[in-house]
């Protein structure tokens, strides 16, 4: 058994998800309907409790939990395991009516009304105080349960508040920041300008709708405190879990990249990192080898943020979902893809929202195991009862890990500031689009990347690459040099390094902090195209390729020059460049050129880094997960409804059992785990 | 005389219009002017007093109704008559300023300011109480008047208040409605789900925007709550009004599937069912034909609310409305096609909004039989007086009613539902446009349809249609069943009883409560495709259609299949199937098939239960009343601009005279009203 | 010297901009570079103090001049002038946390938070009172400085404020221009309508977007208040300043066409018109050509308000700004044609938006003379380096005027009602974009023309253009009558003359007030088409056009018809139309027809009148500014990037010293400034 194998107790890849039976206690013929569902779906695990606190505790201070110690019963009984929520993504409504500081605030500083969900004030000390007494009479009913095997805090954390007791924590976490120096925080967020300067930390407010959006630090530093803030309520929730069950693992489920909160400090305070993940397959702008592609890169930032433990695939939908524009089906065959591709790229989790449809309210038609119609014999059910007894056989796997010599940086903090920056085209900015296209383009090639932050240590990679890294967080640049020096591939492009962390313009020449040196280049100007503009780009190899929205004008100092522009005022100048600096090499793309043409750019840095690529078909994926003892686990998945043709393949199908040494077939959205001959 | 004629006085179609005369108070050579171009117009009604508070009340307690008198006496000597509203719609700004009560709370929880109409508080006490009064008044000094023929409640009711009144009142109203047992309503709203649950009704708010929006029977409850509430005003007012003058005829003017209010309960409450009627004329996105076949289904909805009566085109703009997005004239001629549609469709007026147009505010340019020229020789006066004089010698139609054998289900709770279901494709799901697609392809087959509740009888009608009928209310699929199993010919579509009055999903397979077995069929599942995904069904008669939007996938039981789709990875699967139930027919269509080729259905239904079709050239209608001996009276309605040839006709043109056996020509947008042959 | 010369101590055309140098007090390094890099720009002035309040007072109370006075020193040592602005654009943060009055509330009603600019509240007591005193503060440190040349009161005035004491001023404002009678009020304002009646002043409320926004009347006076009032306050800081430095020239920097603030009566109040012009070059739905015309117009607008004196270009971007939705980059050669366009249409500065970029907040990216990069050998800085050169040695022009013998009527509050109107197509009004085509079509015959009120006195003109002017204020029609009657020519447009001052509608038909005579027509009925609706007029010599949204059906009296639709059922109908009425021609146009028509039209007009017209390439502009002694300076402006020959150029180049007697070459986006011979 690979040492971090997340479930001792689980067989093989853990099969289970949300299962909402509170909604169900008047009717103990489906509560043992589902324990028979379940084990014929193969489950190993049911998520419980994240919207039950008014079944807990319906009226203050009464509590009931013996249904909940009756289904862990039933459950256990049954084999399956359960993964506990604490309650407070959803406040009853008793609490909401008497205790009116448990409601957020909202950007117009309006108190709002009970309802919805994940919704409570992350600064009351009333809240924090009655989750704690719930989790503490959770414990103490469950807590030592045999099923109990994980704790899952709250649900899909987010959102923001302004209220009067999050404005002083604001002004507060502020004063800490900035030494108590209201001069020290004016200079970093410039507010000289407009006239804006403060005279107290009391008169700090956060960036009302009515109010201030014009200081793009004071912007910055509210959604750094939100992060802030919702990890210090997150931390007091964990807190209390330690203390009673300091065995048992903890984890809350992260969204797609959520730009609302940089999940990376509060990965810290996690045992295990979970996420929820829905694509919109199927739908009418791009292929399903490009949802993939996305999928992969969201796998990518949640695996890299705890790059020694498998990841868990918290929330996925059997079928459909409810809230998509358009709610189309999951072709047959998608469902398993998917999962396999969530497995691929290093969860050791096939998780669902929803066992079973709920029959009322806002997510009555989302996707679920079991359909109102309540049989096993529907299309859904059948595909997930077979994944489930495949997954059961995967025991191999489980605990093995990606390695990864190359990095894309990524930070929430150069997402908020290019998404709040003004300039540019407003609707053409799209930074994090920009790190998935790049992404693919790797991906396409069999490469797995890690996405990490700016400043995290760069020791293990041997290629870098950092898409439009507008604002350079203290050290960042230092670190990019070394990185480079010590003989590193480094790709960077355009709006790369013309702010600090507080967004305050570098002067002398972007991209700032030393980098203009790296690189052999000076960013002058940056042009900023009309969508229906475009230039080309013609290399020094002959080839050429098309730019749109965006071109600097470079003054090329050490760089060698790759290529230069086709047209307009800057023709013949420098787009992308090349400097040696170290032992390493450099590469800005001063433009925003077609992505394939970045990706043989980056096939050459892998090549110069003796970095393997794949010879994949067009919509094929490949991914490789290691064994404690170096074993390698291809996966080649299909995005496909072609078969298609692998070749190079070296090593034995765990599930067929069948032994390549070239050429493998792949069926139409099939999926082949290989283990590889060393 | 048909025992149905609405006005015994009126010799003809009555002819008339609001006429606000308080607006001209200072200028009686106008209002001199008005009495003659009114006589030379044929008016013989006037509505008086829509927003004449002011006038009548312009200090609290100060009270001026001379004017009115003399403008009721001075109509009553020209032989026309006056359709009296109540003053509510418009509350003066002194009663605004000094009781904020009777001002409404929006959906933020924020009172609002004075303006704008028809939005009193319906709950306040001080509001009825200032109504009830100036009714009184009123009543003291015109309510014996002989010119007097109706009363016309407030104006285009409509709207909801968030206000703390109409909160208390709801939450009395659902107590009341399940039984002061509020665990009862949790269980019908589902409340368990995201922890939702009350445990007093007093927790219980609107779905205010910033507060609870996720319980769909919470949402729906509310929208049946404003009903009850506008409803429970408009008693109030009717109420009085029956005591002061019993014989007087009451009704309230209603909008065009006006989506806020479900007008069948306030139906009852009236005399006579009246409504506005403001078509987009010579628009750049359909054909007149289609414009008039909206209007005809309009039409449909209003007169099925009181069956046995004649309904009112209380309003209809002369030559423009000021408020469409482009607004455009109506072309010489669309006048008296649009006025002789109403009058096909069931109606014994033709009123207009306005009769003068007024210097200034919202509506100076709305168009008027009066333009701010002031002639009678303008285009619109000319055309409105050479109406007036036809409508006039129409008397023998007057009270005839329309019979039909063909009733389409239309629900405005079912609306709501759809409206509000977190599930489909959220710009597609379109059930008004639906009903209002099938309706056109029986009118087009010269079918008179009557659009009714779900849970209305169905002892009369041998089809019936019901598309998307979502939710079943109580009995609603029973009825059904009943009248398939005594040989009706029924037909319903994709998204059908899948959940119950509250919303609820119905468990075991939609359609459910029984449908399931009267269709033959289970849908298992529903697909949402995408706006440019397409399929198609194949029939067993060797014809195809297209299809778009939504499919279902279905299991087949005892129907039998008529199309199969087409691809996709439910290829072959059943998309329309017929089940024979009892000795009726039941017609089940999964996917949104071309409206053609479900008119193509409907025509076999036809077939089926023996109703007579019309063979009509395109864009031509025809509607039939009938008089109280059973003379037939055909209406032919010419929708575009050239002449068309209509085959089998016998009867003669109460008009021109002209007797036909035969063929007939109708001019371009002309109009025959034939007295049939029996 | 020219008598209207604005600043005796500078010698060419003033080249200045805003310079924030409070935000780089802590670099007097950065300070130092800044006055050397300024000469060598060849700088003759920089605006202070815009948003400098926190700088000056960061406490209350407490002051700190002697930056300013230092920075001005060593402006003035090195011979660069300073404009100095009062600071109240920008509150400070103490400020508004102390004195919440000073915080506008907004159209809902709700009170604003501390942020942005431009938005105290303009009735406030405590704010003009600290005004005031700021504004005292800073004549006693700096107001006698031998470089202060002019002050710029506050920045940009505009917006709204609905707070209590502005609603308190409004029924002040009303009572006073009412004579105290509401009655008044209520007949102006047709408030009978929907029984808005008022018993007094005191129930009026603003327009509150949850209010009434169903007044036209209230609507229109609201804005004429804001103008008052911001009239008001502005006066408040004019008056302070003319008592403390009654030699000081005063100016306030207005916005192109800025719909919040009719600036005609600000205008008044100030010595010299000064504004920001910040075009959308090189955009993807206009020619540059275009650009510049549209320019030329706004240039128009803000020099008639000033006919005796040049105006000032108080801002512009160098290179590129950062809040258009596309910031693209300013092509070389643009920045010297836009601002020899500006000195070309009256202007006799050349000013930015700004020396220096900022480090941090909103404007960190907007363009400057000196970049980030701070360097003098960026594009930018040599561009403006070596306009600044050429500025210098262009002493003759300044004074120089504009003399034009052509007016185009333009009324802020035509554009209010035009705008609030509830009539035609919500989307195709365009009353300010027919305006500017109209004015492009004249500008491409190198007229110059002057944009006028209404009511201003048209003496001095011999042809009158007035698109869609449906507003008539008292005398305009009377106005316009005797133009015509003493020779002029007049065009009018459908939309004309449908409303008095107050938007009532004017009876017995439009034109109204007397100009059906002059016209010779009655416009009966107007029609508003849908976008892809076309139709077309011929004319009586043969020629035809294309025609959109709008078509009048007129009764033509004694016109004379010159066109006639061809099509829909106004076809034959006259379209366009000439009466000779006393000495002089009314054209009436009553359809949105082809503005290259329209120019034929008016091209006849000028013809008619004896002007000259020049004979100009595609995109070549041509001004003519006239010296005290009758001197006059052509500007040749070449709007396009290929060369082009001007014909008929009869004198010296007075940059170059070339003589021209005929052709004339002007390099691609060239300028030439001809001392014409006369």
């Amino acid at each position: 058994m690979n040492k971090n194998k997340l479930f001792p107790q689980i067989n093989g890849i853990l099969h289970g998800g949300d299962y909402n039976a509170e909604q169900w206690l008047d009717r103990p013929d489906i509560l043992a309907k589902d324990i028979e569902l379940m084990k014929e779906a193969g489950m190993t695990s049911a998520t419980l409790g994240v919207f039950s606190w008014s079944a807990y505790e319906p009226v203050e201070g009464e509590y009931h939990f013996d249904w909940l110690k009756d289904v862990m019963d039933n459950l256990y009984n049954a084999g399956i395991y359960t993964v506990l929520a604490t309650p407070s993504g959803g406040k009853p409504a008793w609490m909401a009516q008497k205790y009116s500081e448990i409601r957020r605030v909202d950007s117009y500083d309006v108190r709002e009304h009970q309802g919805v969900r994940e919704n409570h004030c992350m600064s009351s000390p009333v809240y924090r105080e009655k989750v704690a007494n719930i989790i503490r009479q959770l414990h103490a009913h469950v807590g030592n349960h045999p099923g109990l095997i994980m704790w899952h805090v709250s649900n899909e954390l987010g959102g923001e508040c302004y209220c009067r007791l999050c404005v002083k924590r604001f002004q507060n976490y502020l004063a800490e920041k900035f030494d108590h120096d209201i001069n020290k925080l004016n200079k970093a967020w410039w507010t000289t300008f407009w006239s804006h300067s403060y005279n107290s930390f009391s008169q700090i407010e956060p960036p009302y709708k009515n109010g201030d959006f014009s200081i793009m630090g004071l912007n910055l530093e509210w959604k750094r405190f939100t992060t802030w803030n919702m990890n210090d309520y997150m931390k007091s929730e964990i807190k209390l879990l330690r203390e009673l069950t300091p065995d048992i693992p903890i984890t809350t489920n992260f969204m797609q990249l959520y730009d609302g909160l940089d999940y990376r400090p509060m990965a810290k305070e996690l045992d295990v990192i979970s996420w929820d993940s829905y694509p919109r397959f199927h739908n009418d702008y791009e292929s399903l080898a490009d949802v993939m592609g996305q999928n992969t890169f969201d796998h990518a930032v949640m695996r890299s943020m705890k790059k020694d433990k498998p990841f868990m695939l918290m929330e996925s939908a059997p079928g459909l979902v409810n809230w998509h524009p358009y709610n189309k089906l999951k072709r047959p065959g998608i469902h398993k893809l998917f999962s396999y591709n969530a497995i691929a790229c290093g969860s050791d989790t096939v998780q669902y929202f929803q066992w079973r449809k709920g029959r009322g309210s806002f997510e009555q038609y989302h996707g679920a195991v079991v359909d109102h119609l309540g049989t096993n014999d529907t299309r859904i059910f059948k595909e997930v009862a077979a994944l489930g007894a495949e997954l059961d056989g995967l025991s191999e796997i489980t605990g093995t890990l990606i390695r990864s010599k190359v990095a894309l940086l990524f930070d929430w903090d150069n997402m908020w500031a290019i998404d709040d920056v003004k300039a540019l085209g407003q609707e053409s900015k799209k930074y994090p689009e920009t790190c998935m296209s790049v992404y693919k383009e790797l991906t396409k090639r069999g490469v797995d990347v890690d996405v990490i932050a700016s400043d995290e240590p760069l020791d293990d990679y041997d290629v870098v690459v950092a898409p439009m890294l507008y604002m350079l967080r203290d050290g960042a640049a230092e670190s990019l040099a070394a990185f480079v020096k010590r003989g590193g591939q480094l790709l960077s492009t355009y709006f790369t390094g013309y702010v600090d962390k507080d967004q305050l313009c570098i002067l002398g020449g972007f991209p700032g902090n030393g980098l203009a040196d790296v690189f052999g280049i000076i960013s002058e100007e940056i042009d900023t195209l009309y969508p229906s503009d475009r230039n080309s780009v013609s290399f020094t190899d002959g080839s050429s390729c098309e730019l749109r929205d965006y071109a600097e004008i470079l003054r090329v100092g050490t760089a060698d020059v790759l290529g230069t522009y086709d047209s307009d005022f800057y023709a013949g100048n420098a787009a992308v460049t090349v400097n040696s600096y170290g032992e390493g090499k450099a590469y800005y793309v001063a433009a925003r050129i077609d992505y394939s043409k970045l990706g043989e750019i980056m096939e050459q840095m892998m090549v110069n880094a003796g970095i393997a690529i794949k010879d994949l078909p067009d919509g094929v994926q490949y991914h490789c997960r290691y064994a404690d003892d170096g074993t390698a686990y291809g996966f080649f998945l299909n995005n496909t409804n072609e078969p298609q043709t692998i070749s190079e393949v070296h090593g034995t199908d765990i599930q067929t059992k069948n032994i390549f040494d070239g050429k493998m077939e792949l069926a139409p959205f099939g999926v082949s785990i290989i283990k590889e001959n060393n």
